[in-house]
C-alpha cells in the first residue's frame, strides 16, 4: 500500500482533514480521546512520520541548525542570545520546523559541526552568528551547498543571504541625545573589531560624532565581558581628559562601567552618562537605571528565521534591513556640568 | 546492494576505519582532500547519511529535546538557562547527539511539542526542566514512552530519572555564614512555591533557620522577576521589623532588590546584607560585588544528559544528586551593626 495521505486518514478515522494535521502534529485543536484515534489509525494504515519520511524522500529534515561559537560564560552574561533564540523559535515553530543547536568553543569545531550534519542530512539550513571581516565560513558553507543566513553584517557577496539592523541611525539618536544634554566629549567602548557590526558602529561613530561637532571621537576596543568594560572605563576615567559620556557596545559592558563610577565615587549622570547598546532587564534594575539602545531582538530572529525558510522553499538569498534600535533615556544620562568638564579631573 | 559499512568505504577509498569515520561526521583528523576523497567513495557506494539510515531502521534519531515554557524575557534575563545549555552540550557533542531546542510560551504548547516531536520521531530523549509540584507532564511522556530526564528536584516516582543539586547543604552554608555575621532576622525572597525545589529550598529554610537559632523565618514568595524581586525587597524593608540579611532565590532579584536599597539609601553591607542564589556575572558587576551560592551548573546540565543518554543505551532510569553549591563571599554580606537593628528603622 502507498504511503496514506492526510485526505486518506481523515476518510478513515471519520474526522476533517485539519482534526488528522493537528493530531499527528502534536498541535492543540483536537481532544485526547480524537488525537488518540487518528494516531492509531494512522499508524493502521502504515503512515510515516515526518522527519523518517522527509529524509526517506530525500527532501527535507524539517529542522533548522545554529552554532553559537563563543564560551558559555559569555553567551550565558549577554541576554541577547536566548532574545535571539527566542525570536527564531517564534518563527519556526509556526511553520513546525525544529532548530537544532549546538555551543561550540571556536569557528574551527563551529565548521565541523556544520559539516557533520551536513553529511548526516541533520538540518535544512543554517543561521550564522557574528558574521566577521573575512569570514572563512563562508567557504566551507559554499562547499556544502547549505542554504545560510548571517545574522548580523552579512558579507558583502551577493550569494550571501543575511540579517541586519541599521545602526548608523541608532548611533545618531544616541548621540544626538548626548549633544542634546550638552556633551561634547564622548568615548566608545567597543567589541571586537573582528565583528563587521562592531566596524559598521565604528565607522558610524566616528563620521556622526564629526558632523555633530564633537570633540575626537574616541574608540576602546574590548572582547565584551564586563571583565575588559570594567577596565576600559577604568582607563578612560583615569585619562588626562576624561570624557563627559560614554557609550558601551553591550548591556553588560555598560553595567561593570557603572560599577567602576562608584567604586571611583564619580556620580552618574552628574558626572558623567552613560549609555548601554541593546537594552535588558540588567539595564532596568541597576542604579541609576541605564539609558540604553533598545533593539527588537526577537524580531531580529524571526527575520533571519524566516528569511531561511522562504530560502528552503525555492526563494532566492536576499538581505534584509531590519529597523533601527529606539533610545530608551534613563537615569544614566544626564545634562553636562559646564564648569565639572571644562579642565581635567 | 546493501548498505556499505564503514569498513567496506574504508577498503574501496584506501584509508582507515578511522579515517572514514572522521569524514563522514565531519569531525577533525583528516585532511580536506581525504575527507573529499572518503565522501565522494561514500556517495558512489550509495552510503546512507545517518539520521534517515537510522530512522529509517527505526533505531535512533541521534537527538534529544529540550524545551523551555518561560517566556523569552525570563530566560534572557536569568544567565542559569544558558548556562545549563552550554553544560548539556558538552555532554552531547562528545557523543555526537544533536539537541533539538525549542521555547514555548507554556506547558499546555510544551506539552502539544512533545506529542510532536515523538510522532515526527524527532528526539530519542528529553530534558525536562522545571520540574513542578503535581507535574501533569508526567502522564503524557508515560504515554508518549518517551525516555526523560528532569532536570531539578525530581518527582518522587521511582521510575522517572532525574538530577538535582543538594539544595539543603547550600543553605546551611549560606545561612552558617549569615549567622557567623551576627544576623538573627532573615528573610527569604523566594521563586513560585509551585516549583518543587522551590518548596524544597523554603522547607530546608525554615529548619535550618530554626536548628542554627534565628527569629520566625519568613519567606516572600515571588515570580523569580527583577520586578517582583524589587518590590518584595521594598515590602520587607518597609516593615516594622525589617530583616538585617536577605537571601534571593536568583541573581537577577538580588541585583533588583539591591537597586533598591540605592534608592532608598540604605547601605549595603552596612545596615543590611544581600545573598543572591547562584552565581553570576551580574554578581560581580554591581556594586558593591554581590555574595553568591555559585553552583556548577555546567556540570549540572552535562551530568542530566549523560543520565538520558545512559538510559538510551539501555541503562535503567536514575536519580543523581549533584554536589551543592559553595557561597562565594563578597561584598553584599557584612557584620550586623547591632545598634542598628535593635530597634525597629
Amino acid at each position: 500500500m502507498a504511503r496514506p495521505t492526510i485526505v486518506d486518514i481523515a476518510r478513515a478515522a471519520g474526522v476533517s482533514k485539519g482534526a488528522v494535521s493537528f493530531a499527528l502534529n502534536g498541535r492543540p485543536g483536537v481532544s485526547d480521546k480524537t488525537r488518540a484515534r487518528v494516531q492509531q489509525v494512522a499508524a493502521e494504515m502504515g503512515w510515516l512520520p515526518n522527519v523518517a519520511a522527509r529524509s526517506l524522500a530525500g527532501t527535507r529534515a524539517g529542522a533548522i541548525g545554529l552554532v553559537f561559537a563563543r564560551s558559555a560564560d559569555t553567551l550565558s552574561a549577554e541576554p541577547f542570545f536566548m532574545r535571539l533564540i527566542a525570536g527564531i523559535e517564534s518563527e519556526l515553530s509556526l511553520r513546525s520546523v525544529a532548530l537544532v543547536f549546538q555551543v561550540v568553543t571556536d569557528h574551527t569545531a563551529e565548521i565541523a559541526t556544520y559539516r557533520r550534519w551536513a553529511a548526516e542530512r541533520r538540518v535544512d539550513g543554517l543561521l550564522v552568528v557574528d558574521p566577521f571581516v573575512d569570514d572563512d565560513r563562508i567557504g566551507p558553507l559554499d562547499e556544502l551547498a547549505m542554504p545560510s543566513v548571517f545574522v548580523g553584517v552579512p558579507p558583502s557577496d551577493d550569494l550571501v543571504a543575511g540579517v541586519w539592523s541599521d545602526d548608523a541611525t541608532s548611533m545618531s539618536q544616541v548621540l544626538k541625545h548626548l549633544v542634546g544634554l550638552g556633551h561634547k566629549r564622548v568615548v566608545r567602548v567597543a567589541g571586537s573589531n573582528n565583528h563587521q557590526h562592531v566596524q559598521v558602529r565604528n565607522e558610524t561613530f566616528r563620521r556622526i560624532s564629526a558632523e555633530l561637532g564633537l570633540d575626537e571621537a574616541m574608540i576602546v576596543e574590548t572582547d565584551y565581558t564586563a571583565e575588559q568594560g570594567a577596565q576600559a572605563t577604568r582607563a578612560i576615567l583615569m585619562s588626562p581628559r576624561p570624557p563627559s559620556a560614554i557609550i558601551y557596545d553591550n548591556d553588560v559592558m555598560a553595567v561593570a562601567g557603572l560599577g567602576v563610577t562608584q567604586q571611583l565615587r564619580i556620580d552618574v549622570p552628574g558626572e558623567l552618562s552613560l549609555v548601554a547598546w541593546d537594552d535588558s532587564q540588567m539595564c532596568r534594575i541597576c542604579h541609576p537605571t541605564m539609558t540604553a539602545l533598545g533593539r527588537d531582538i526577537e524580531n531580529f530572529g524571526a527575520t533571519a528565521a524566516s528569511l531561511l525558510l522562504d530560502m528552503l522553499d525555492g526563494q532566492p538569498p536576499r538581505k534584509i534591513e531590519t529597523p533601527a534600535g529606539v533610545l530608551i533615556a534613563r537615569g544614566s544620562t544626564g545634562p553636562v556640568d559646564a564648569q565639572m568638564h571644562t579642565t581635567p579631573r
